[in-house]
């Protein structure tokens, strides 16, 4: 057998998240069918970060253990794509040591939420970024974001649904700029609890429009209560865009 | 009775381009089944472009003339967008002289086209972007597009379809550059023969990959014959981005 590592991307659009539950069609659930379609087996798929409902990824790392000797490693991406969704894609394949998980061997995921500032929605930019209706002040979510720094506990920002132990993450940085015509927020952590981005994006977003003191996110961290986050930002302005190993 | 110059922005994936026709849906049939709807008249759409199937616009200009005396100016894009589908959005509207016209009053038309390289296809930018197999000299694409420069006859990349009398157009400029990790194609010109952008970026990214002399392209136009044009490169990775008016 061996364990096979492969760099994923896909369209988050129409998969109801990462991870396989009873309905819906969920990007495990199509490369698992589609990997029993290639050798017969039942072959259980980990993922680095189980994205959510309507998230995207253009660097998804997974891995899973299959013999699949009749195929040279180089072939593999080429012969899932053969079978895949056109919106998930295998861009690479690796033969990696036994003992390695895409999940518990990442050392940090890097995740980009991308906006854009306009009265009405723009259909070509509607699919992959969220729509804001006034122009923020990025100094100021700047300085919001620098609290987002180190390892904090992070209850503020997780979700009922976490069910982590320990809300405590370390963050390496995370920090707004422009990109063309849309706003990213660039957020890189150890690991982060459920849905934690996109409650930092939205409230970042919610408290910088209502002109609230930058200080007063790192009083709210601080207080480790989830009712006193923001609005959570939708799922489809954020990408998982990287997934470090040593 | 009112002129109504809107600027409008589409996905043109799921359209049958703009032009209304027996089948399919498009862009003008839709805006005209929504005026109808709203002033219970058949009013007449015109745009400064008529885009083929797929292309998308982010900056089409259309006008029709209307009373739609109990809307003010500013709540028509509001009003219009209430009934209009996700993909088409009305992003300003004005009015303007009767004898204004969005497509013969235009003074000039600009089209980008989004290229990426992958040996993939990655899905969150396969709706909107053409993707190269190959990583092309950008200085040669370059040298290539200089020839596209003035009032040539451009009788080499027009379309048998094309029915215009005279092939010459006026072109103002074209330039291949870098947008974070996509390759832009940058056309504007008084007006375009009918789908003359795809045939340019198609031939040129089909030459440069062949090696083919730069010079081969004034030759080819000096030629004025559609058999010398390369490959017509895909509607998808087209955007009319912006119309010109005096």
């Amino acid at each position: 057998m061996r364990n096979i590592m492969c760099v994923i991307a896909y369209d988050g659009t129409d998969f109801w998240g990462w991870q396989v539950q009873d309905e819906g069609r969920t990007v495990q659930g199509e490369i698992e069918k589609v990997l029993k379609t290639m050798t017969g087996e039942n072959i259980r798929v980990t993922a680095a970060g189980r994205t959510d409902t309507g998230v995207h990824s253009t660097g998804q790392v997974i891995n899973f253990s299959a013999s699949m000797d009749n195929i040279p490693l180089d072939k593999i991406p080429l012969a899932l794509n053969y079978y895949l969704p056109h919106d998930v894609r295998v861009l690479e394949a690796r033969e990696v040591d036994c003992d390695f998980s895409s999940r518990f061997s990442a050392t940090a995921r890097l995740y980009r939420y991308y906006m854009y500032e306009s009265p009405c929605s723009l259909p070509h930019l509607n699919r992959y970024a969220w729509r804001l209706i006034h122009h923020p002040d990025i100094r100021r979510l700047n300085k919001m974001a620098s609290f987002f720094r180190g390892e904090r506990d992070y209850t503020t920002f997780s979700n009922a649904k976490d069910a982590s132990l320990s809300k405590k993450r370390n963050i390496h940085s995370a920090v707004f700029y422009y990109q063309n015509s849309q706003l990213v927020f660039e957020i890189k952590a150890d690991s982060f609890l459920y849905r934690m981005v996109r409650s930092i994006v939205g409230s970042l977003i919610e408290f910088e429009k209502k002109a609230y003191d930058p200080y007063h996110i790192d009083e709210i961290i601080k207080k480790e209560k989830r009712e006193l986050a923001g609005t959570t930002a939708p799922a489809h302005g954020l990408f998982l865009e990287k997934v470090f190993y040593d």
